[in-house]
């Protein structure tokens, strides 16, 4: 029994070093050769298990959507500003998990044609769940109709929640994508990403929104003064 | 003269030349080499001109910066719907002409210091330009005032502004950065854009909104039946 389950072990060891290390330093700054260092095997230990980069990449990509479809799915049984936060926070630590996947993307997608294939099935999956979030939200009469359709809204959410972190990176690359940041991170983009329903939000449910944007803004104040 | 003036006329070929190039492969795709060999120049003569390949970024960057300045700078005279669209579509040109930048932005920055704070830049006073045309449009009675302020609803706006072409490259990666989409880019995501202001326009301004969106619209069409 002991030596069937060896490989397996190695190979999930395999995609947790190599996660850690692309999130840390960007996909392209790794090479095979550094992550069987890391893990202290031979390269042809590592080869046996995943014979390409690639096949890495496409392994970690699987666990991303093994991560989110959960969440998306359940987005029909959003109904108020409180699940849409805990929704829109899920999806964001997922992807804060995976960041490497967004860090690279034009680069990644442009050589690796089952991740061009897979990352654009997920934005439209990402589309599709927000689209029945928004109208399961207006079915209860949590937010009003918008003057252009959900459609628009719907694909700004998106964009948000998948280049929230390129925006972050680019406004301070040598901190933004570091691990002390998730929790901030996370709750500051999605008080950014629900801001966008505000102007659609129902009296009560607007106040119950910035309740939960004050909350993160005086949280974020504090966590500043202690640092 | 004209011995003074060929120097000159070299580096500006030089620049276009590499800029068509970045735009076209991406800027890790193309070499100094690959240029000279574009230009039919020897890589002494373009190492004269630009000795690293970040020589030439930086020196785009600049020209980037010259043609979207003016364009910021204006935006407190944009008093209405019908400006705000010709103000987004103008910085939505820009950034098509110089989108080698966002196309691998966060590997640019992560290597190259002075884009590193030039983008940082960019990215506040883009932010800066919106506040100031949102007030305005408010000042004027085209918009109402948001529920949680205009601060989000500039980031939002900055957010879609630069990473709307990375979020269409991952849509369609063979086709979404091609010359042939320009037109058809600028304005969908014009449209895009400026659907974050439909919840807030007064009721004439929302009605002029939605016919500037559904000229867009029918004129995609129509470009399609053609295709």
């Amino acid at each position: 029994m002991g030596t069937k389950k060896a490989p397996r072990r190695t190979a999930e060891r395999i995609l947790e070093s190599s996660l850690a290390l692309f999130n840390r330093f960007g996909e392209p700054g790794v090479s095979t050769n550094a992550i069987s260092v890391e893990l202290n095997i031979s390269p042809g230990n590592l080869y046996y298990h995943f014979p390409a980069k690639d096949d890495l990449i496409n392994a970690l990509f699987v666990q991303y959507e093994q991560a989110l479809q959960p969440i998306l799915q359940a987005s029909d049984g959003v109904t108020n500003v409180e699940d849409a936060w805990f929704f829109i926070h899920s999806v964001l630590e997922v992807n804060w998990q995976y960041r490497f996947i967004y860090r690279n993307l034009n680069e990644l997608l442009s050589r690796n044609r089952q991740l061009e294939t897979g990352v654009r099935q997920t934005l439209e999956d990402l589309t599709q769940s927000l689209l029945r979030l928004l109208n399961t939200m207006q079915k209860n009469a949590a937010l009003n109709a918008p003057p252009v359709g959900w459609d628009s809204v719907a694909r700004s959410m998106v964009l948000l929640l998948v280049f929230w972190l390129s925006y972050e990176y680019a406004l301070d690359p040598r901190n933004a994508l570091e691990e002390d940041n998730a929790q901030n991170a996370a709750m500051r983009n999605a008080a950014h990403v629900l801001g966008l329903l505000a102007p659609y939000a129902v009296a009560d449910q607007q106040a119950h929104l910035q309740r939960l944007i004050d909350a993160y803004a005086s949280q974020a104040k504090t966590e500043t003064a202690v640092a």
